[in-house]
């Protein structure tokens, strides 16, 4: 906003309609202008925080008549950069939009505001016999998760958000409000707009509300962890267990590195070796039988240690080690920040994948534990990373230049799961040439003055 | 093509791209023109037989130079017209473009060219240890499939084309050939165009390729058949063994219309009553359990007998019933055309919702029998038609309106998996509303002249 008077102009207008829920104090404008990257903050100009849907139609309607660019927020949780404001603008703080609308346990679905968290909504349905299974690791709101589209742990049975969104309401550049898809479980009724906007990262009009896929909750859950001599025998087995149709929930990678990083942070002894974490879902019996079958594909591949957990107590002990995996990184240098990368390839490829990858890593002197949601083929280098340090970051970043190409030349993707945002643009045009022209064309053709997040997953914007 | 100049101009340039390949014929003309719906047909004025994405391209080129409109058209199993060409125009037939690209059993994907039909993909996948779930029935080709956003019978487990497509090599309609989404299992790489062209129908471009996800084969397979009192039953049946999580592969409704049909066609002699058929995928143990779990809470319904099929014969006996479910309705009425209508209905109001229609239809005066891909909330009246009588086509119409209305208003979609076509353009409007004007700006980008299978989707092109 360059011109003093048109950004009074629209104080007055959002005051207007959200009263003093619209600020301009600066700590407030810089806690919205960065993300759990590592990149330097970019501001907004104004925070706002609606209750509903039509008060964002209303702020949406105001910046676009004063041609004012527009960043929805949830709790800023992402990590490519997609809440940062580098034309500055009005942030949309969607945290206040934090109700569960509805629920239908018969239908296996319910209705969330866009702001309503991951952790907040478990906890909503945890007496209801039902459950959302997407969970990305960060307690995100929804909204944001399907703006990216998240995933995480347990994709390899449950799908990402991708399949997991029914339905949208959503406010487009002009601020109309429109509805897409539905509670039917599958529709072929015209184009899916639905996975038009998850994934679309703002872009193409701001997420007010979900209606999402829920899952009964499961007679028996169990775990297991089991560690390698090699990291292609872990992979190996990973690949065996889907070919034979064993439902497996979760099956995570971590490398050696990371390994060792765990048991220091938590003070566990695991070998320090390529280790597979494993959950099951399902009845006692069939939690029962896919364990066994796991733990004998992975025997075949020189897999020991294989520790099955049971009890509910034992396995969040296993699970708590995986999940603390990101603060032991982070614990191997007290100071510095991380900066996960996020390549996805065929997991044909995927040991070879992380084994160039790691002698990358190793020669060029970074400190860097691989986990991987290995049942996808996706994998996350987590740099521990001091950003005082000038030359160590653009190691990072060649590290990183090399890891997509990597995976890109190998049939893959160069985000898994963490979107495009500013870091990945001129890489999303290497992986799909032509077809991000169509994007734009889109993006043109439903946000003509390029206002929903300008500069977010397109280079020349 | 209402310029006599200009047509031939086209001929021209159509046979020095596909040489003999290029046909005015009547009865090929004739022949693309109507689909397996019951509408009168409506001929292009060319049919041409592409080998290579390159020529569509030229092709599409071509026809774009001259603004003629192009119909795609795989092997004529849609149901809601979308063959048909009601403003004339170059069909642009695939069914030579039937090539099996490459499977890669490892990373459970495969590449086929959009002509390769659905059992000619499982032909070839029979010894290679995977096989492609997606199961409409008719034997349409996966590029139409795929345009259609198909689905079938065993979409309850693995989903439908939606979920099942990885990418595809499209042909827009100025010719550009791109490439959508990839071979990683996940993505978050920018807008999902895969999902964009899924179910466009051809009105977005053509689709030539396509990468799907493929499955292990599975250890066991067995199936069951179980009759019910009542609808409801069968129903309540269903939501309760979703809601266990039993990851059931198939779950078939017959209502006892269609019941009587199937054993007079088939010289069967099941209970006249509403029936489940049902079909369990896993390891031996795993599939016993689950005919056991279904068994014991289709029993607490009032289900009886119950009966189970294990060795292939008599599955796939029953199965051969179930297919049969079509040919046994036309059987009805020798002579008559069959006009399956098609909505999905959050599961929880199912069998109201066929209560409901099954009053109406007996009120109505018609033959109908009802089958649905229950597990879905999907289902079908199958209106046996004598498509001479003017009045009996009135009162299916009729028929067909109070259905779609029924299912809109509890939340349903008036197409579960055969698509919009010509026949529910208004409907889709009643359906998504301002939506769809979200659609038309994303149509009228990607193909300005409107060219792209025009008439199809939307009222106004």
């Amino acid at each position: 906003m360059a011109v003093h008077n048109e950004s009074i102009a629209l104080q007055g207008r959002l005051t207007a309609i959200l009263g003093d829920r619209v600020t301009t104090n600066v700590n407030i404008r810089d806690q919205h202008g960065h993300d759990e990257g590592y990149r330097l903050g970019q501001s907004p100009d104004i925070v706002v925080f609606p209750d509903t849907t039509n008060e964002v139609s209303a702020v949406v309607t105001a910046c676009a008549d004063l041609a004012v660019p527009m960043i929805p927020y949830g709790v800023g949780t992402s990590l490519e950069g997609q809440v940062m404001a580098p034309n500055g603008g009005v942030c949309i703080d969607l945290s206040r939009m934090n109700e569960v609308l509805q629920v239908n346990q018969k239908d296996l679905d319910c209705t969330v505001q866009a702001g309503v968290t991951r952790r907040q909504l478990d906890q909503y349905l945890r007496d209801q016999g039902v459950f959302f299974p997407v969970d990305p690791g960060a307690d995100a709101t929804l909204g944001g998760m399907a703006a990216t589209r998240a995933s995480g742990t347990n994709a390899v049975r449950y799908g990402t958000m991708r399949e997991n969104v029914l339905g949208l309401t959503v406010v487009l550049a002009d601020g109309r409000v429109v509805k897409t898809g539905g509670r039917a479980r599958k529709s072929s009724a015209g184009y899916d707009l639905t996975n038009l906007f998850v994934g679309s990262e703002g872009t193409l009009g701001i997420i007010t509300e979900l209606t999402l896929r829920l899952y009964g909750r499961l007679e028996a859950i169990s775990s297991a962890v089991c560690s390698f001599g090699v990291l292609s025998a872990a992979v190996d087995t990973v690949i065996e267990t889907i070919q034979l149709g064993i439902p497996v929930a979760r099956i995570e990678l971590l490398d050696e590195v990371q390994m060792d990083a765990v048991n220091r942070y938590s003070g566990l002894r695991y070998p320090v070796a390529p280790t597979l974490f494993l959950e099951f879902h399902g009845t006692r019996s069939a939690v029962a039988e896919q364990a066994e079958l796991v733990g004998s594909i992975a025997a075949e591949h020189g897999g020991s240690n294989f520790q099955w957990a049971r009890d509910e107590q034992d396995r969040n002990a296993l699970w708590r080690a995986r999940h603390d995996a990101a603060y032991a990184c982070k614990a191997l240098r007290p100071g510095c920040e991380m900066w996960p990368t996020d390549v996805c390839v065929p997991i044909s490829r995927l040991a070879e994948c992380i084994n160039q990858t790691r002698k990358d890593i190793d020669q060029s002197d970074l400190v860097a534990p691989i986990v991987g949601h290995v049942g996808d083929g996706n994998f996350h280098v987590v740099i521990v990373l001091d950003t005082d340090d000038r030359d160590e970051i653009q190691r990072a970043n060649e590290l990183n230049e090399r890891l997509i190409e990597r995976a890109l030349s190998m049939g893959g993707t160069c985000t898994g799961e963490h979107g495009i945002g500013l870091g990945k643009r001129e890489h999303l045009v290497h992986e799909h040439g032509d077809a991000v022209d169509v994007m734009a064309t889109i993006k043109q053709s439903l946000d003509p003055k390029n206002l929903m997040n300008p500069g977010k997953i397109f280079m020349d914007s």
